[in-house]
């Protein structure tokens, strides 16, 4: 687990044509206008925002989303829920379903101060967190996607009176990543909120108290237009943003924060290859535009200063080589790239894309490192 | 970049019941099977063994491909190289296409006597390369995978004339991962063997030295049945083998070292689904076995003794979340799997599966830890 926190560069003019490739670079006023984008549509629904950490796992990045102090989090392992209250993060919730063999340091950081909150959709979960005293979200299930209750189950009910101290209920709308036209996005948004709000409607009727009503994906969170009766809403992907989030028009490519900085290292001209020292280590190996109706290979490629260069791929990976080709059927001419040059692959999925790396280069709309910021690893 | 060494577990009787979870485990014992069955195997060949370390990344398992002491070894990253030089390792082939910007750290290495030698395949390359007066490997094409020139082109002898000095040649039979059949097997390797071999007579031809003939790959590794001219055999996947490697019968599931442990945290009967705390972030997004005649989900899963539940796969993963389905077709009954039941996921890939993680929980042959494993990271 790694805790650090924000290290200035101390060495004057470090830029992206100088650190060792390959490397993920984050553009810190890419991250800054995503943020005020997403806070301000949120706010203007009348709820706060929880965001969820998992895809950049940065303190630094979490700070510039609470404008330096903190906030309420989300997160996706207990590492770092630990990190987070090292830093002074007291309002946090452990968004994956809850091993009971995991409650020993849940109870550690709530005897900290920190009112960390679990997530469960069992009576085997229940009776196991009841009788460590911990507060926990009861699941539901809006989309078929994963885990939960279904909002008019028995279940529900029986998990509550369980559980007795019922915090609220948590839906996600994971389905909606496959949502392709802005009615969809809008209607997966509407039918999280529905859902979320009758299984705490449910919950109220029974007696339990249940005042949290929490929703959220980084579509749904952009799609929504009226959250009524839900107190917050959680997004993730929103801080870097990706290929697959611009395959559904959540954003722009040009609203992707993260990246991958390469050097090509070889030529394969009579196969029209470009090859670089960026394989599947660097990017990972999700290929989440593969489902969507254009697929990106392995991620877009831009020139060191984040220009696209139109229909050029990352089309192949190996562990620490990639290959770049014109995308089928454009008829592009595959572009002048000596061995030296340095280019910068935009991801398919931030999430998977990030963690393959130990810290973020940062950069503020130029070359120019200005910071290196540190990830938590680990579980 | 991690450059530690074994570390004793100093707590009596940590067990996999007790690990946190997801984790990576690795059984030492079927790691130093697979070593003395690959490594009879190329010394019945007459030639000697350079393993990759790019799969394990540990100084832990490669000493225990070598008795404990030090040999020569191929890398994946100068992140790599510095922690085997540190270590003692002084024979050491860096395989990947050199960039130019990268022989500062090379030239770094060589000065505290490590023997680096690096790959090329371009005339630019061969410059840079002979300015610093660095050894280097020609990489030559042997079946269209990746880099390399043809061991017929004009393209070697100009490169070796920029080079000077040639230590050798190189190929790596990267197709030969999806050949299904021995004598597709024996053949990859024996095409191997014949490019290479047929480079370094062209390059002998025409005055260079060469005396490095270097091949391989773990299918053509284990395939292979005669290396008549070859000098060293190349191989990494072999220490902890996958289900990729399973599936063209290089090895068994049963020689598969490496696996995630995982905890069972809910259930969706109504689905046929087991939801568990190992997602994508710790097997990889990789599903290799999907190109394959019988694929494999994320993983087959096994009990916490390592013993194949028959039918039951990861057949789906989110970050943080595994989904557990019964084989499509097999009729196989969901088994019971309470909340907290804990399992291991074979991988796909291992070299991309061991990457998710920050070290190996060490077994041998039974579920006590006896030590934990750090692994470099970084480039």
């Amino acid at each position: 687990m790694t805790t650090g926190t924000a290290t200035a560069v101390a060495r004057a003019e470090v830029t992206l044509d100088a650190v060792p490739t390959p490397c993920a670079v984050v553009d810190r006023d890419i991250v800054a206008a995503n943020a005020a984008r997403l806070r301000a549509h949120v706010a203007g629904l009348g709820v706060a925002l929880r965001p969820h950490v998992k895809t950049a796992k940065s303190l630094d990045v979490a700070r510039l989303l609470f404008d330096g102090g903190t906030g309420p989090v989300t997160v996706s392992t207990l590492a770092e829920a630990e990190a987070f209250a090292d830093a002074g993060f007291r309002d946090v919730l452990y968004a994956v379903g809850i091993a009971p063999d995991k409650l020993g340091r849940v109870t550690a950081l709530r005897e900290r101060g920190v009112d960390l909150v679990v997530l469960l959709d069992s009576a085997a979960q229940a009776r196991a967190v009841a009788a460590a005293g911990i507060p926990a979200l009861i699941e539901v299930d809006c989309d078929g996607h994963r885990g939960g209750v279904l909002p008019e189950s028995a279940e529900l009910l029986a998990i509550a009176q369980t559980l007795g101290d019922v915090r609220g209920v948590l839906t996600h709308a994971g389905e909606s990543y496959y949502a392709y036209t802005p009615e969809a996005l809008a209607a997966a948004a509407e039918e999280e909120r529905r859902v979320a709000v009758r299984a705490a409607e449910r919950l109220r009727e029974a007696g339990f108290a249940a005042p949290v009503v929490s929703v959220g994906s980084t579509p749904t969170a952009h799609a929504a237009t009226d959250l009524s009766g839900v107190t917050e809403v959680r997004a993730g992907n929103f801080v870097f943003f990706d290929l697959v989030m611009a395959g559904i028009g959540v954003c722009s490519p040009r609203d992707i924060a993260l990246s991958v900085v390469t050097t090509v290292i070889g030529h394969r001209p009579e196969k029209g290859w470009v090859l670089t020292d960026a394989g599947w280590m660097a990017t990972s190996r999700d290929r989440g535009t593969a489902a969507q109706p254009v697929d990106q290979g392995y991620g877009l490629v831009a020139d060191l200063d984040g220009t696209l260069i139109p229909d050029l791929l990352m089309s192949g990976a190996s562990q620490e080589h990639g290959t770049l080709t014109t995308r089928a059927g454009s008829g592009a001419d595959l572009p002048d790239l000596p061995v030296g040059t340095r280019l910068r692959i935009l991801p398919n999925h931030a999430c998977a894309t990030a963690a393959q790396h130990e810290a973020y280069q940062v950069v503020a709309g130029s070359r120019t490192v200005e910071a290196v910021w540190p990830r938590v690893r680990g579980w």
